[in-house]
């Protein structure tokens, strides 16, 4: 067996190299219906030289070897479906170097963004990327994560400026510089951002940061009905009113919320805004926000201005998800994850709402209005075939929405193991260009084999 | 030869395919000291199917194939050092669809960024990128051009968010999508995107676009030397004020402009600004602007409320570059093109002032600052080997500071032929990186060979 004759060379890592079961139990978690075997051995390195020879080894004895963050991705990127080595980069999670002047910040993959901001506090800098999970950079990364701020700050996308990056092969190459901009060469950086650990493992981050706003203002406010909400999105982008945050909850949403976290918000579709900029500024944006959100009819309009209010606000948003997941104990979700041009996003969550209130599940909707981003939580019980048929058929069709709206069925999640049935009629013959250049970079196929490119 | 059996496969052009001894040689042209042989076909596609017959017939015989613009290259990327055929893309020049609610146009190759402008401005949206010369949208998106209103709206990279490119065998693959984000696998987008034709023909572009600004304020500004205004930049920029252009000349680069344009600005360092916003933001910004810049001693600060004097203000930054050729009659220039970060730019600009002027050349300095990016051009006799070579050596001390510096050889030219060599120092590794993905996509190595890449 290869993963016999790969063990003794990674006795270097001492106990950092664990076959113990509840290790390798922990590490084929997942918080989706998404499940597969265990990983033969789990890794915790502790350099890029440590990475770079796991990484050798495993091409050496064709093992398999997928990385593993914080554990908190969607659609099953970290688990093991042909076993090998799981590398957990828990113990690379340090801050390297700040440059202030540059608004820059060299990280290990393994830190995770809220501890990032931590660190980062006394810089008046912050990291924007804000997923909602407490996930690690590295994981971010890989997944092109998103989330609330994306519409005003970018995704992972634009605030990766260069990465370092082990190679299937075990040998090391540093992509992009710390320049803002560049014209010399492929983009490589932007290749590996998004590829879920398939092109290589990330060892060290070249980070975007952004300067603490000045002033910040947060609103929740109330719509008659969910075409209204999103109308007034699209509405206030078009008036290229600078938005930091746009989020939208359907009512279902908004009673897991409530239930979750005591909060007495009115049984409707919700926005929630937040504008950053000068105190001027932001005065200035949030009158004309909220003579939008009126012509819209938005009722029950609350300002969250006191920094508490906020916190408060944002801190029920980001639990939405467990909130959601507890309005029907013990089930388990499908998250969805569609993303469409603005103009279309009134008509592709209309669809959806009526396509799930005619399917026997629950599936609250909210989503990152602002980018056209929007998710149905499925709610499925553990074992019962029938609803998790229903919940692909559910989800299949929102994807096939999303493309005939001239969108994307993954905004923010990735592809993983959950969404590879629709890349092909995603991408058409550009997933084989994938494959290609997965083949060019990967020959033996070992790493996080059975995600995203087409399967040999 | 090749040629001979490839040329009866495009007869299906007529006179579009052309052997004419001019048409050979204006494809030959290069606005640099870059010259190379002549290409043996030129070929006017009108339609995508057009370029996949044309691109799978070369593929077939083995013959080179290199895309062509507008030809304002300045690295000779659309030059054929292998002859073969060049693929002028001047009649594929149509705006296909302007989706104004999402902001997004899709155009064909061809078309140049001011008869794009031209023929959006009843929308009220404008295209951003701003190289100076009249580039072809396809040109830009090759060379992962930028210019003067990076610092606000991005550089192509982050405008264009999505292709249809014609591969070396002449199928046709789509990449991204009209959403504004997506975790969808690799990012195709992005690898096109200042790949310079070595892996791909573009047939279509969807481009993002911009709300013309409701306010907008414009200013040059004199300082008594280079460091003060470089440092003017790097405090505007770390305080957060959202500039929408700021461009730097030093004394030659003024002069040079003063004789070409009729101005009369002050023979100093002098930066160029603008403000886009709402009116009170616009003022705001320009007054915190004014205060920094009077900090670090400008003199000479002139505003250019009306729309006309901004007219003239960039009109005569957008012609920089013939005005400093002409400021040495008969010469030609080699355009440097360095980007360093921010925190670096005034050791980087100080350092190759100094060096050009104990140098026997002239090489007047002028840039995007607020990227980090700055050009000095160097001015030679055409076939003085001597200078010639003074050039190079400059040329390549500039690009070796900007590595020192954590910076890049070419923060928006490209690399084409001009800046093969410095590849090695500045990717390491990746270099090779991109070599194997060049040739996953192009095993004959046909797509613009002599560019970008390794060659084998």
């Amino acid at each position: 067996m290869p993963i016999e004759q790969l063990l003794p060379e990674l006795a270097f890592l001492g106990p950092r190299a664990s076959q113990n079961k509840s290790v390798l139990t922990h590490h084929a978690q997942s918080e989706t219906h998404i499940h597969t075997r265990l990983p033969d051995v789990v890794v915790f390195p502790e350099t890029t030289e440590e990475v770079s020879r796991i990484a050798a080894a495993c091409s050496r004895h064709g093992v398999p070897m997928t990385g593993w963050g914080a554990g908190t991705s969607l659609e099953g990127h970290a688990l093991t479906p042909f076993g090998g080595v799981t590398i957990d980069f828990s113990r690379m999670d340090k801050v390297l170097a700040v440059f202030p002047e540059d608004m820059l910040v060299v990280v290990q993959p393994g830190i995770t963004r809220e501890r990032l901001n931590e660190e980062l506090r006394a810089t008046g800098l912050f990291f924007s990327v804000d997923p909602g999970a407490n996930a690690s950079l590295g994981g971010m990364a890989m997944t092109r994560a998103s989330g609330t701020t994306a519409v005003r700050y970018g995704t992972m996308r634009d605030n990766v400026l260069g990465l370092e990056v082990v190679l299937a092969d075990g040998s090391v190459i540093r992509t992009g510089s710390s320049a803002p901009k560049s014209s010399a060469g492929y983009d490589l950086t932007s290749l590996m951002v998004g590829s879920e650990g398939t092109l290589g493992l990330v060892t060290d981050l070249t980070i975007r940061l952004h300067g603490q706003p000045e002033a910040v203002s947060a609103a929740s406010c109330a719509f008659p009905d969910m075409a209204s909400a999103v109308d007034c999105v699209t509405a206030t982008i078009q008036m290229g009113i600078p938005l930091a945050r746009i989020e939208f909850l359907d009512a279902a949403s908004v009673a897991a919320c409530n239930a979750w976290s005591g909060h007495s918000l009115p049984l409707q579709p919700l926005l929630l805004v937040e504008f950053h900029g000068s105190p001027a500024g932001v005065a200035e944006q949030a009158e004309r926000f909220g003579e939008i959100a009126r012509d819209y009819g938005s009722t029950g309009f609350r300002w969250a201005k006191a920094q508490e209010d906020r916190t408060q606000l944002w801190k029920m948003r980001h639990q939405a998800y467990p909130a959601i997941l507890a309005s029907r104990p013990g089930a388990t979700a499908m998250v969805t994850d569609v993303c469409v041009p603005i103009s279309a996003l009134a008509e592709a969550v209309e669809e959806t709402q009526a396509d799930i209130e005619a399917s026997p599940i629950p599936g609250p909707i909210l989503g990152h209005v602002g980018d056209g981003n929007f998710h149905a939580i499925l709610l499925v019980q553990p074992g019962d075939a029938a609803e998790l048929t229903v919940a692909k058929k559910l989800s299949a069709r929102m994807a096939e929405r999303a493309l005939r709206l001239g969108g994307t069925v993954s905004g923010e999640h990735g592809i993983g193991m959950g969404k590879l049935g629709f890349m092909p009629a995603e991408h058409g013959a550009a997933w084989q260009v994938m494959g290609a250049i997965k083949r060019a970079l990967d020959p033996k196929g070992l790493m996080n084999p059975g995600k995203l490119v087409p399967q040999r």
